[in-house]
């Protein structure tokens, strides 16, 4: 949470010409369980490990809030799920994931600037086997006299999710399961693919390590 | 989790013509994380709390699957988060209501069916204030030769959210305060709401009673 500003002189969200992420609306809430006695050092610890030089970080009572670009977003969650699985035992993290539409910046970008997304981030394999219940909402609107279809981006993404890890479809949600990398980026990556041919899209995973029935 | 066939027959599923629920997707999955150290304990209890005889319930190793009318499941909800929070000392719980647009299940139904919806459940307060990050998500693709328009439901949603509880716009989310039956009352009025115009609707929210930086 700190802010170093040479740092910040050289992100890539600078060199951007046209919006900045917070226009665009990119950005993440998410909470950790670690299911211990400790929960409270294990959380403040993940938090505090955490690459936050280039991500603006508030954290209150009900969630976190991360904003940054796509890149820094995704490797400060990355950096605090890993911190909290290697601290032990049972975790569950909840993520959220948004873009295009941010609640109280109003969508009246250009479609063409909104719907160019960066490459997916590349995340290290860390050893911790990873389950998550994973759903993905392009709210595809489509365009004037022109039908949405916001199954065509979800179905899209969940046949790219089979390069990375095991998928499993569910009620409701995809089941993932693999290395926390490997969930957390598929996530990710079908965020930002589905980011590409609709404006506003968001995404949400429960992710469990460590789940005391394996 | 018990199914009693004399109240199978006589439950409102029984007598609704066309669709069941369970044709319609209709459901939720939900998380207790109760932040004390005898979690689980707390978990179960809830979860033999709540009244199932009307729903499906499955517990896998990372959420909790209710499925039934709108009525039973949301009944369910509340009867499990309430014995979760009367246990005492801070609960976070994720909620994911879903209709519409079931995983497995073909989305070929009558619109006119699949877009009536039934009265909100009442839910009796509880005296367990409770904060929430609520996000909606109407996945309205219009109809042929007509775009969509998911704003207008979540707009219609927010505004209708202030005659229960206090609402403050927050990023990617709506926050709510106010009494725990009063929160998730909130949450699914505007999931129903919006599944009356819009086929394939999904909602998640953060709950959290009594934390500890109240």
């Amino acid at each position: 949470m700190t802010h170093d500003t040479r740092t910040l002189t050289t992100a890539p969200t600078d060199r951007r010409p046209g919006p900045t992420p917070t226009e665009l609306g990119i950005g993440a809430r998410f909470s950790l369980h670690p299911h211990r006695d400790d929960f409270v050092d294990v959380i403040v610890d993940a938090l505090d490990a955490a690459q936050a030089d280039d991500v603006e970080v508030t954290t209150d009572d009900v969630t976190t809030f991360v904003r940054g670009t796509e890149d820094a977003v995704v490797r400060y969650l990355f950096d605090a799920l890993r911190a909290a699985a290697e601290a032990g035992g049972h975790l569950v993290a909840h993520v959220h994931l948004s873009r295009g539409c941010p609640g109280e910046v109003a969508c009246d970008l250009p479609d063409d600037v909104v719907l160019a997304t960066p490459p997916v981030p590349v995340l290290p394999r860390c050893g911790m086997p990873t389950a998550a219940h994973w759903s993905l909402y392009p709210l595809d609107d489509g365009a004037p006299g022109r039908q949405g279809d916001h199954m065509s981006a979800v179905t899209a993404a969940v046949d790219a999710a089979h390069r990375r890890v095991d998928v499993t479809p569910e009620h409701f949600v995809t089941r993932l399961d693999g290395d926390l990398a490997d969930v957390l980026t598929t996530v990710v990556e079908g965020w930002l693919t589905a980011g590409r041919t609709v404006r506003h899209v968001a995404t949400h995973a429960t992710l469990v390590v460590a789940s005391p029935s394996w």
